[in-house]
């Protein structure tokens, strides 16, 4: 089962639509500042390195202090994979990313991804969001989880609870023996029709862009002490830690010779340890 | 061939006056702050994880941002090695280990850390300076790669070139295609005659106690200006990533279940991404 360019026209299609609708929500929220659209292409590198390109979309303001909306699109000829079956065989991977970290202390955190990709003969999707406040909000978590849920109610019966346990499980740092936030959803290696594939992505990508903002809206502009902005800087160094040592997205982009700046995009602007 | 106690109680005699020398040091270079030491010690976990204990010895000032000197020992049932022969085998491990993170940019990073293990029949010691400054400073190169040079004189001819190549090597970032400072001296599994190893790792040290605070002091009052000191915040996101993502001593310590706060006292202080 391979994708034809057809279905990778259509998957680009979907991640740019998301791209570009984070980025109008970035903007609003912040009200003066704009994301900066930069784009990179890359040629294939030695030893199995991918080449292709993408789009990093960067926003820095006074509300929204680093969010970034990234789409890119890789070829190489060995999958850097932890993954014995896919270990080293040709590949295709393109998707959509996005991690917000807000100058504000009451607003949450929040990543989203989702991917195609195909790996020798087989092609699957992945992808997944998730909520990261320091001040919990019970009324946030609630919100985002049942917008998750509702972009999973086209699935058989349980896929929610399924993908929301995959993603407490994914986000566990056992160094610090705690999950990274409050959760969402993950899910990976979802095989099948195209087409009933990427209208999933496509539910859940949208329902991120829907609730997420909703949740900034209401949290960017609370008061806060020093003491509060202190504590969320050294709080971040846990974000920082989950990227860099357990993430497994930031991995393969670092291992598959990637685009760094592109991947560090994620990374928080200002943390302290 | 096993570490005796009494070979265990002089490493552990060598490591602590290293650290309580650095910490003189830190404290003279601050001229304010002083050095907190704080003791841990961890029962062993499930899944072999270690027990032990150790000292963690940390400067937060206004001239010395914050610096560390960590003495530790601990020991469990199964080596969390990369190394396939020593995988899964009883341990101990012990050494000092000091980052040092500077206000003024003109003055390096520096780390050191000497240590011995044992695992399974084998005893060895490793360890390593590298200095890694924002504005290079060819003397400050010059006299920190001299000094080591003299800590490895009194071994076989060619030492110090063969541990300055493996430093460079260990210490090369792939994802930004450089190395990580302007090196130093790296070691491991050293084995043989527990006293000439432990004078190796005494020179080695003494070495470092020596030359990285005088480097300090003819840089840490330097004007610079807000440029720099941003431009070195943003720098400084190499040298954490370096440490989270490729670092074998911070990977050991978390996968072992070491004390957290311990292992991330290298950590810099601030970091901007």
């Amino acid at each position: 089962m391979h994708l034809t360019p057809a279905h990778k026209d259509q998957a680009l299609v979907l991640f740019k639509s998301v791209q570009q609708r984070l980025a109008a929500a970035f903007e609003a929220i912040d009200g003066e500042a704009k994301v900066v659209f930069t784009s990179w292409e890359k040629a294939p590198g030695a030893n199995g390195q991918s080449g292709g390109g993408g789009t990093m979309g960067v926003i820095r303001g006074k509300v929204v202090e680093k969010a970034g909306a990234n789409v890119s699109a890789v070829t190489g000829d060995k999958y850097p994979a932890l993954e014995g079956e896919y270990k080293d065989k040709p590949y295709f991977a393109a998707g959509v990313s996005t991690i917000t970290h807000m100058f504000n202390p009451h607003a949450p955190i929040a990543h989203m991804n989702v991917r195609v990709l195909q790996v020798g003969d087989i092609f699957w999707v992945g992808g997944g969001a998730d909520l990261t406040p320091f001040k919990r909000y019970p009324e946030d978590t609630a919100d985002f989880h049942r917008a998750l849920q509702e972009a999973c109610s086209g699935q058989e019966s349980g896929t929610y609870e399924k993908y929301k346990a995959w993603c407490d499980e994914y986000f566990y740092i056992p160094h610090r023996q705690s999950t990274r936030g409050v959760g969402g959803i993950f899910f990976d290696y979802l095989k099948g029709d195209f087409a009933a594939l990427l209208a999933f992505l496509d539910a859940v990508s949208s329902a991120y862009v829907r609730v997420y903002p909703q949740i900034l809206q209401r949290r960017c502009h609370l008061p806060y002490t020093d003491v509060d902005k202190d504590q969320q800087l050294y709080w971040r160094g846990r974000y920082a830690e989950f990227n860099l040592v357990y993430d497994r997205g930031t991995k393969f982009g670092l291992l598959s010779g990637g685009h760094t700046e592109a991947i560090l995009v994620s990374m928080p602007p200002v943390v302290k340890w």
